[in-house]
């Protein structure tokens, strides 16, 4: 198969990106810092602070870099009342200075694609053939799944066979490997994101316990739009973490094969 | 709904957790150098750094605190050349010191809620009844889909019905919700890891294009785990990152509401 050429070439690009030194005990304050806050302060977080922490979530690692995230940030106090009201009231949402939804897209990536091709075109003859290829023919092929998912079963059925030979990635191979996909990358963001709000001196709240139909109407999001979670944000009350962190033995998750 | 008090109201605990002081722009420097590195020298990682990123990784949000996340980090040289081979032989696989598969498990949930009840009991009296009561009788409700599946159609016409008066939870209310909502937890403390890895000078990859079924198989992976993304790590080479970061304009993806 041509195409898994693209992977398995290393391209010839005279193109270097040299690394900074960076204390990584600063990061070991975000990473132990960052708690479940379920009770805010009356701090607000400046707006150019969550811009920041939303740009930088924007360059988390994302598949194919097809960007299938969205962050919807309330400021009209109705809507978030009303989302407030979607997320059951808890006290974090109740609480927070800020509401982030955080949104998958299972149809962006057509859009994505096209405007990867123009940046392609804009920087001109250093782009390598393999990365046009990438994004015109493979892209299609492994992210469409036809009108009404019909492509799907037959894409599963073609990588099946092959499977049985070479190798092959399998999925998405239907709307819901799609929902998947989206959500995934949705999910690297928005830990940049509480991990950039912590960084910033402000605390986050993950929530799943919403509403995701009553969201969805609020936002007025398309069919194609998944609500990932709500991130509440603000400053932590003294009464905001509800205990000492819990975890369970390392040796559980962590498997040395 | 009784249960929805454990959400609405805020325990009475004498619990503090103090926020220390973090230099921001250490942080930034990690977003901003976390690059797709798809060529690693032959720098290994030291086990006592990749055991640290590992750690940090695991202390990432998740939902209920259930972590029903698995990270399997390959020693043995004969798995590791199979993992390269399931990686379709990506240079980024190829080259990698170090290969991580980040699984996610939607059945490890019930073992997890014992596990906190166990340590909601060593921690004495100051574990609220509402804390019990949401992993004994919540969790279950929410997480448990029935012998094969048939206690989430059922659920779902309930939450269906209840949803038209008042804001309910949806999901997860079928197998492929739990997919969704193991994966999106596996995929925060993904983001954790990479960026430790990137705090402590080294670089990652995080690969979607793999044989799933055949990493499972060669994982021993039990019917209830999916492989969520496979990351490689190692230092980068000079010509590790083929070009300059592209992201589209922000707006597209940040929607003030």
């Amino acid at each position: 198969m041509e195409s898994t050429k693209i992977f398995s070439e290393v391209p010839n690009i005279q193109y270097q990106e040299q690394t900074p030194e960076i204390l990584v005990e600063e990061f070991r304050k975000v990473i132990t810092s960052r708690r479940s806050v379920r009770v805010f302060d009356a701090t607000p977080i400046p707006e150019a602070v969550m811009t920041d922490c939303l740009e930088l979530a924007l360059l988390s690692p994302n598949s194919s870099n097809l960007q299938p995230w969205e962050f919807y940030w309330t400021h009209s106090p109705e809507k978030k009342a009303k989302l407030i009201e979607c997320c059951l009231s808890q006290p974090a949402a109740r609480t927070a200075a800020e509401l982030i939804v955080c949104v998958a897209r299972t149809g962006t990536w057509k859009q994505n694609s096209r405007l990867m091709i123009e940046r392609f075109k804009a920087q001109g003859s250093e782009v390598p053939k393999p990365a046009y290829d990438y994004y015109r023919k493979l892209v299609p092929l492994v992210y469409g799944q036809g009108p009404l998912g019909a492509w799907g079963p037959v894409k599963k059925a073609v990588v099946i066979l092959r499977g049985l030979f070479t190798p092959t990635p399998r999925e998405p191979a239907s709307g819901a490997d799609m929902r998947v996909w989206a959500t995934k990358t949705t999910a690297l963001a928005a830990e940049t994101l509480m991990l950039a709000l912590r960084a910033h001196g402000f605390d986050s709240c993950a929530l799943e316990g919403f509403d995701s139909v009553r969201v969805k109407k609020l936002l007025e999001l398309p069919s194609d739009a998944y609500t990932v979670m709500v991130i509440a944000a603000g400053k932590r009350a003294p009464n905001g973490v509800y205990g000492p962190r819990i975890r369970f033995e390392s040796s559980l998750f962590i498997k040395k094969i």
